[in-house]
């Protein structure tokens, strides 16, 4: 019952932290605000639609307002307070790997209940938690940032198979999830505090 | 059954007027053929495929070649009368806008039809009749128009809006369904009259 | 049994093909490694799911670890063997376009097999061998090349055509596939071997 507030205290959090991210990368291109609230939104929710779209499910926003109110209410928080979010910028970053993270093991977790085996479920999370960013990128004609800086994606599929040891080694779910929460969020930590990344691709 | 005639003759003049417009805007790219075909049927069914996956039917355009042939015809047209185009701005802001109305209405009907609540039924007509130039910017490489400029995708939220308060007001349904595609319609003409639009986002 | 080895042979040559191009496209813009791995993936899978989301079923590299597999190995073949790529320019068009045939054929039955009609099945062969590249562009920001030089999708259309053809002439279908994967490379042999290509669009 706690734990089920907890978590939906996290997504709730993660998705207004999503959100915000996609409408201030619309405010730099002088979108309108619309064009900020389908950019904010295609952050919160790109990820989980695709997910569900090759799941063959139902997409999770269609049967519970919350998500796009709340990615209503990130827009208006942007218009309003637009000169309180670069300070906040920590606070946007903790809530975004928050975020992250939660959405990675929920997307692994509703993949394993559709049946998906655990290798589909560990993309499907990785798909989950990152796939909004890219989607964002696209609408403003950028170049996706999650293929060129920062252990983004890599840190949800670490914390994906994390996941699949615990689960080989019989650790009950719970605790499962929450370590494997808790190490998508220490990847990604990590990587920012000591500016881990990727090797690049040359021609 | 004149009713029908109408919707569909509506409906074959938008598929046109969508589909010359992605074909305009590839030519400003000098796409070839295929490109301009591509855009063009981006624009004509992107929105209503994005809307049938989401609420998990087959494609509306794989049950009716019409839709693939209507774009056909909007090519060969491009190709031969080119000189032709540009005095019948007019005319193509005319059959877009009627296009855009009659296929939010649509989306918001078939939508309602498989059972989705009201709320998920405005995106969704939202989705039919402006998704489509989306992915024609997102293919032509160029940052999305309806982010930036002009009342498009919000005149399909206010008729779905309409829509959802004459029912509510239990006013019968084809009245509803009139109403609201003139209400939509209006907004487009009138927004565009008079140089109506949302404010932007500033960094 | 034979036949089976063979198109599996082609099968994963092709996959392999698809995934060193977007891997070898995503070099160029120095995306990272794991940008080079889903620019890989979404060449070599991204036509197939598109194909596979409009026909309703579970996309096909969900129930197969090879292709994911597959562009794993072309990522590392990548990285380490950078300099042997481009003298080998001739061997990847080869592999390529064998891979476009076989997914053009192979897009083509499953639509059947899924109850569509065969004009379907003629675009979904097209979008399965094409659409990845598509894609790959998007997620490149660059303009999709298959819209501005080459015969490419167009080798799967005509491919497509005389599939049906042959089908209607009561040809077997085997020897049908057979042909109709020949005539799809041909055709694109050609066109490269003798440069041609569709018109142009202009405004």
């Amino acid at each position: 019952m706690e734990t089920d507030i907890i978590i939906r205290f996290i997504e709730i959090l993660g998705t207004f932290a999503f959100a915000i991210s996609g409408i201030r990368h619309a405010s730099s291109k002088h979108f309108d605000w619309f064009g900020g609230y389908v950019c904010g939104v295609a952050v919160a929710i790109g990820g989980g639609t695709i997910r569900d779209l090759l799941i063959s499910t139902t997409p999770f926003w269609m049967t519970d307002p919350v998500y796009l109110i709340c990615t209503a209410v990130a827009l208006c928080f942007v218009i309003l307070f637009r000169r309180w979010l670069e300070p906040l910028n920590n606070t946007w970053f903790v809530f975004d790997t928050l975020g992250l993270a939660l959405f990675n093991i929920a997307g692994i977790q509703k993949s394993l209940e559709f049946g998906q085996p655990i290798w589909v479920a560990i993309v499907m999370g990785c798909i989950t938690g990152s796939a909004g960013g890219v989607i964002r990128d696209v609408l403003l004609n950028n170049e996706p940032v999650i293929f060129q800086r920062e252990i983004y994606a890599m840190a949800c599929i670490l914390g994906g198979v994390a996941y699949w040891l615990l689960l080989t080694w019989n650790v009950p779910l719970t605790l499962t999830a929450a370590l494997a929460f808790l190490i998508t969020c220490a990847i990604r930590f990590l990587s920012v505090r000591y500016k881990i990344s990727l090797p690049t691709l040359h021609d």
